[in-house]
């Protein structure tokens, strides 16, 4: 029979099992009935820190912070399916402003409401998992609504550790359960990590979805990662090695040829997608960018192609308040429902009892010979291969 | 970078540069980390006390009470969008009674329920604002429900504050923001206050809406105002000025004749409603009135036609049980669905940075010289006016 | 005027007058602003103490268990419409293991989610209460969804009491209120009461459904009841005296031969449906069961035909992980959608101010001669009435 402990506030517990070599606090585990609030800890060039938000839609949410001084401050949402609200560091911001300012409760969020746009009321993170049941562009299907991006976002997580390594390099690990678990419908798991070295200026992610029913189930995710000033600019870049290029829809078509160069906030622009075929070295690793027109700031996802085949760019290059962003965004899917992207082929299953890795990994480029490193890493990958310029969406939503 | 702080509960934050003569008391302040639960501040004549409830549906919901022995009591719920619940003085109580008894938690709403009747769920406030972004009677266009009266009733308020003056006549001023701030679709954010003189029998309103987005914006309010025993009962009349009055539907046709008395508590009445024009005074300003059958309790809400230009007229004399309640509800809109409302020219724009407000005075009639009063001010701004009686329904739902 | 009081934490309220001779500790009171956290109370033979949950979607969920060592112990979940989760005693578990482990609160709930089905989200009980303002699988009605199995299991209770007599044999009672009251809609309020007498091995509900409003209201309820290992397994026996059996639908036809006994975990079942039509004694008193291979673990529910006419047998002998189990459903209706159970007339009505109640007694069976006579009984009231198998749905869903 179960037992539910519940823990004071502040109080930390003890060693895990699991990594012998770490030190690891469980803030949240609906297993062992461990919660946690407010909650600190400090090391020699870090902090990590637990608060629990209160007021308006984001009462009793949670974000956890990690600061490094000479490296990053990273702060994510164990509340909002582990995503990550912000990072910053060397005077660059990752992350974007939205005109949601809350870190919203999905106790107040309902995803089918704006016939599925009912995310929007509380999108404003740099990174968002979109998945892992379903991911895209609303839409009915049998009278169901299929809401926009899926419901691991809104999904608070199950259980949360932060762990320390005690050996050099010294990585902080925070951990987080989504669990997607529905009777009849599906129970996928997914364990995320976000690693980082203090004092570093990149961090990685490595996401574990694991199939815990007896029936194979489709997945999709899109690690939809999205950035604005200030790299974000009129005349910055988008790189990444592709082999082709297509418009998302019609309205795309347009922007297809300055498809690698960013307006300023612009009013009207509403937002350009693009469907990109990214390429990548022999064992499928590859990398994106977003560099400012100096080429001096800059910020780089690199993944595997055999994990996340596709990359989608989104241009929201509108006005600031409206939200003034770009998403580079590696995934499974484009963006299209979930009827599209399974008969295009885009929809994968996992077995029961399998499980699949997410690797992904951020870092901010603060100089002009970081930029470079990039581009130059981007171009060998690129090679000679042209990019081929698809002039139609291949679906119509 | 924003920063998050955690107030202890309890705990009165300083004074505010916004109102150099008022004591301040920010209860809430999400751009700050400010939240603060029981608490309560007592004055010569007055006292003003936060509460969080409890159980049900209503856990975590928060109610303000304003007492001033000698004036009114007057409750708030700022988890129920600054939504008045109730006022009292003299031995008149200003509100109804819904089988809704619960002050509901909006997490435990779900708007779209019951084709968008699912804010019936939560409906028992004195005063209800109906909008921003649309109200009225629900609809489903391009497969997005417009739930019944929009959102910003069940929206928490992002920041409340509770300002006293420090200068004669020492009033009392309850602000709370509600943002209605969605990602591509509204930013939309009104600051509600409600003020109120310690011995008084009446209290304002001033909101004002902003349109925080870089874009114009469709706007929709109703002051849905309810009232009910002991001002309600067989022989209670409803004053207003007003050039026209029209059936709401077929079913309120056979009410037109009587349109301005009041049945007692009538099993299977349900409800009529009635569409009138207001008359007002030069400057815009008008007010409408329920009255008891005596002529010596009453209540009055002053409103100016320029910001409220329409006034519906809910008639809801079922039984006690049920709901015998009246709401007098002065609006930009009357209460036909969105596109009703759009299409009849009733829905008004706010401009990118505009702000838009709306003045209200309530005032409790506890004798026959104050009914008479604002009986002599309604039949001056009617004068000679004939009230134009349309048969038909200017819309069919 | 309402008062609301707020309780610290763990405070023990005093004796309620409506039980002179038990000991009445009120742990949720919305009228009377009472609310109890974490508290436990202990006698001699027995323990009952609530807990608040925490992390992920039971953030905020409370459980009341009763611990009687020498008899069961007995989980229910006020924050879930006093669902109960699960009893255990003699070292047998009465409930099943469904992939959703969490005890989520209704905040994080969406009925209509998919199409109806969000129900599923949170659906892990041994008895969930289906119903009252309408039961069975969802439909859409003028544009109305009529979620899965109704809104009462995803209703916190407004009122929460355990009253322990004070004379022998000293039951233990839960007591919850749970109210469906909505504007214009219905004011159904059940009060929950499950009564156990610490020691025993059986324990009852006394539900009294009362029709607050002032209208005739349309009633549903299903008293769902889910058994799984050790009593589930292959070749374990459904028994009850019924006159007729058919299936729910076309694919339960081919399960109509073996109806009566069960699979072992089998992948690819998924679910098969009997509607039942029981057999009672003269008082309308009769029980079903469902006993193991061995014939000597078992589970029986006595019940009364007049308040509960049908009986629904719902056999989901799919694999573990999906959910191996097995629901012994009473109920006034089947499980068909409303507007099928309405057209068949198994729709009952309340009239206003009254009250129906529903029994039901719960017993385990610990060896083989409490099964025998449960068997007994059984085949006493089928007597020699056959069983008539309908080969045709009586409905197309």
């Amino acid at each position: 029979m179960k037992k539910y402990y519940t823990m004071a506030l502040s109080t930390i517990i003890g060693l895990s099992a699991m990594s012998i070599h770490a030190k690891t606090y469980v803030l949240t585990d609906i297993q062992n009935g461990i919660e946690v609030g407010n909650w600190k800890t400090t090391g020699q060039n870090y902090t990590v820190e637990q608060q629990v938000l209160h007021g308006g839609k984001q009462e009793g949410s949670k974000i956890i912070t990690i600061t490094s001084p000479t490296g990053l401050t990273i702060t994510l949402s164990p509340t909002r399916g582990m995503g990550l609200l912000h990072a910053e560091g060397k005077g660059i911001h990752l992350g974007w402003k939205s005109p949601v300012t809350e870190v919203v409760n999905p106790a107040y969020i309902q995803l089918d409401s704006r016939n599925g746009l009912g995310w929007l009321e509380g999108f404003n993170e740099m990174l968002v998992r979109c998945g892992y049941e379903w991911t895209g562009h609303p839409t009915t299907i049998d009278g169901q609504i299929y809401s926009l991006h899926g419901k691991a976002q809104n999904t608070p997580a199950s259980y949360v550790a932060v762990e320390i390594d005690e050996k050099p390099p010294f990585a902080i690990h925070i951990k987080g359960l989504i669990k997607e678990s529905t009777f009849k419908k599906a129970d996928l798991q997914t364990m995320t990590q976000l690693s980082y070295v203090p004092g570093e200026t990149s961090f990685k992610l490595h996401d574990v979805l694991t199939n815990h029913a007896d029936y194979a189930h489709d997945y999709q995710i899109i690690y939809h990662s999205n950035f604005s000033q200030p790299i974000l600019e009129e005349g910055a870049k988008f790189l990444a090695p592709v082999s082709e290029v297509s418009p998302f829809n019609d309205y795309a078509k347009k922007g297809l040829k300055d498809w690698t160069t960013y307006l300023g906030p612009t009013k009207g622009f509403d937002e350009m997608v693009f469907n990109l075929k990214p390429l990548a070295d022999s064992k499928g690793n590859t990398i994106a960018a977003l560099v400012n027109k100096d080429n001096n700031k800059g910020v780089a996802i690199a993944f595997n192609t055999q994990q996340l085949p596709v990359l989608t760019l989104w241009k929201n290059t509108d006005t600031l308040k409206q939200g003034y962003v770009t998403g580079i965004e590696p995934g499974t899917s484009y963006a299209y429902p979930v009827n599209i992207e399974k008969a295009q082929k885009r929809v994968k299953q996992i077995e029961p009892g399998q499980s699949v890795s997410f690797d992904l990994t951020y870092s901010l480029l603060s100089d002009r010979s970081q930029v470079q490193s990039v581009e130059n890493q981007i171009q060998k990958i690129q090679g000679t291969t042209a990019v081929k310029q698809v002039e139609t969406p291949i679906a119509k939503e």
